[in-house]
């Protein structure tokens, strides 16, 4: 297990398509696949209507809410691979070019309108590979 | 997008070898993905001294800490696949020959020792399958 750079953690994170956005709803734990695209190092998002991530943002406003952004690629069977983790404030997008814009470069990958766009500001990114290592003599 | 049962979101969580735990640490939301087994119907992963996850349940101890555990299986390329989301409570396992026999049972991916065992028992399973739908004729 090797830990990465924030630069070569973002960067894998923006070659990635899918990833989680975690948040916290009604003061319990909330995970939901998603996916993204990174734009100048922040992490844009689509959530629709009564999503509560959308609400959570709503309430927050200008100040945005603090999430994370998880997206990894580990091999079941080798077990190697990485993951990242991004920790930072999620906001609404409320210019409305930039929604249009993404809009058309983010299109969701389920069957129903996704009429808010959050973009979530990295304060915090880790990142580690997991590479072969010596066999589990254990095993 | 197909909403799943309980009964089948918890096979193919039991199918999967890695998936991702959701937790609260110092009132910020934390994402850790682990391999995990499913037994019972409870999930089972492995953690180490010093990981917040260990910290948290040993400080809730034997009523647990409120825990998100997510699984998926999405194809980024034709964007089908599933997600399953388990909300539950965390508990340190601390029957040492449960330790034991999970220690067998579940290998860690990171070659460091994993001492402590966690359960999962779910209070909320929740899933849903990406199925291929009509091409999105805006694109």
């Amino acid at each position: 297990m090797r830990h990465l750079s924030q630069a070569h953690a973002l960067r894998l994170l923006a070659g990635a398509s899918l990833g989680r956005v975690v948040f916290t709803r009604q003061a319990l734990p909330a995970i939901r696949p998603v996916n993204h695209l990174v734009e100048d190092g922040e992490i844009v998002i689509r959530t629709h209507d009564g999503a509560a991530l959308t609400t959570a943002t709503q309430q927050a406003g200008a100040g945005g809410v603090v999430v994370a952004y998880e997206a990894d690629q580990i091999d079941p069977d080798t077990h190697t691979g990485w993951s990242v983790v991004v920790t930072g404030y999620a906001r609404l997008v409320t210019d409305p070019a930039d929604a249009a814009r993404y809009a058309r470069l983010l299109r969701p990958w389920v069957d129903r309108s996704m009429d808010y766009t959050v973009r979530i500001h990295p304060e915090q990114v880790t990142g580690f590979e997991l590479i072969e290592g010596q066999p589990d003599t254990r095993a």
